[in-house]
């Protein structure tokens, strides 16, 4: 069975491998506007679920391979950050001694960090760390304890599902802390469904930032001491972080 | 002008968008091995460079795009994460205005740490950062720092360039660094090559892994507390970190 990275979106940025998988596939597990990204088929058989169930999706996903057919478990972005490869391997810790012994291949795909670090610049040309923000599988106190380290090691930050119709407020609290943290004047951008047609991006400090700007949708990236804007004529500054840091230049 | 990411090697890892841009450049800018990735045309003119000029590379390109040329930077993984995209916004901020107005395009790639990752299972599944350990452009106190954020957030750690000719050593002086605040059996990978014919993966754990399996062609991954194996029959174990960390279970 394949783990199908499909990138953020549009076709441009599909691997050729992960276009493959799809189309060898028999079976298509995964959350429902995924699903829908892959074009029909008749031979093509698709499980479409919701979003909360990923670990029944995941044992159903190697079930059907157990059965002996081409599943592809289909992920946005990159399905091993921040998505469905983690909750495979678990739900194969977790299950019958013959998942163990099945081939699962992980294809990987362009993540949101990276579509929004492309659009805005070059943020993450410097060292970095992907924090999620969704607090409903690990305490918050944790995400505070990253928010904290990340700050004290001067990383840019990248943060994943930073608001969610249940907690709408996580996003806000996180600012507040790294506000106590870092510089007023640190870069922050919000990039929002790069790529595609909504696509949005805002740019600002991190002192007057609008924490509201952020959805689910949205990739919101936090920059280092050493993160720069370059003003340009009539658009958005461009944003980047350079291969120097702490004085070596 | 384009920077193109060309991913970690296989052509199946680069994306329509990338192979698009190359096709419509003019001019290829790169370092040589790169270049050569890059099928010839009659019409391609190749600007083959070594790896210690980037910031020249960049003027470079940036002279052609001004001069009318359709350029594409390339760049090995993404060119957003510690390649030529950061390199070229240096330049364009310490150049002429005039190359503030210039269309420039990043084409993201997949990451080695994507590619490692993939092979590897699901390691970063949860919370991460990522580490250059080369040193020529910062001081060898700042990765240290970032190292110590790092153990203290327990991110998974994915170190990027963590051996040069130059300097062997500095793999060796991280994992010292990483077993004074890290339990000794953390879960640590030497993905090396990862997609290439030269391809060579090492899993092993923190307090007796040998730093000298580390190349400059190796992404080490090194785990988080909560970062597991599953053992198999026969091959090496997945690695993977759960989405649940802290107890939130």
């Amino acid at each position: 069975m394949r783990v199908v990275g499909l990138g953020p979106g549009p076709a441009r940025w599909l691997t050729p491998e992960a276009a493959e998988a799809l189309d060898a596939a028999t079976d298509l597990v995964g959350y429902g506007p995924y699903v829908d990204r892959v074009p029909a088929r008749p031979d093509l058989i698709r499980h479409a679920s919701d979003n909360r169930v990923e670990i029944d999706r995941a044992r159903h996903a190697l079930e059907l391979a157990a059965a002996g057919r081409s599943v592809a478990v289909v992920s946005g972005g990159d399905p091993g950050v921040f998505a469905m490869a983690a909750a495979l391997f678990e739900a194969v810790e977790a299950g019958p001694a013959v998942w163990r012994s099945l081939d699962i291949e992980v294809h990987p795909g362009i993540s949101a960090m990276q579509a929004a670090a492309a659009r805005l610049g070059a943020p993450l040309g410097h060292d970095f760390c992907a924090i999620s923000l969704s607090d409903n599988l690990k305490p918050w106190d944790l995400v505070l304890r990253r928010l904290t380290a990340a700050a004290a090691g001067d990383f840019v930050i990248a943060l994943y599902n930073p608001a969610s119709k249940a907690r709408p407020d996580r996003i806000f609290q996180a600012f507040d802390h790294l506000r106590t943290l870092k510089d007023p004047a640190t870069p922050v951008a919000f990039a929002r469904a790069v790529g595609r047609p909504d696509e949005r991006i805002r740019i600002a400090a991190l002192g007057s930032a609008d924490p509201g700007l952020a959805d689910m949708a949205t990739l919101v990236m936090i920059g280092s001491s050493e993160t720069r804007l370059i003003d340009r004529p009539g658009r958005d500054p461009w944003i980047y972080t350079p291969r120097q840091a702490g004085g070596a230049r």
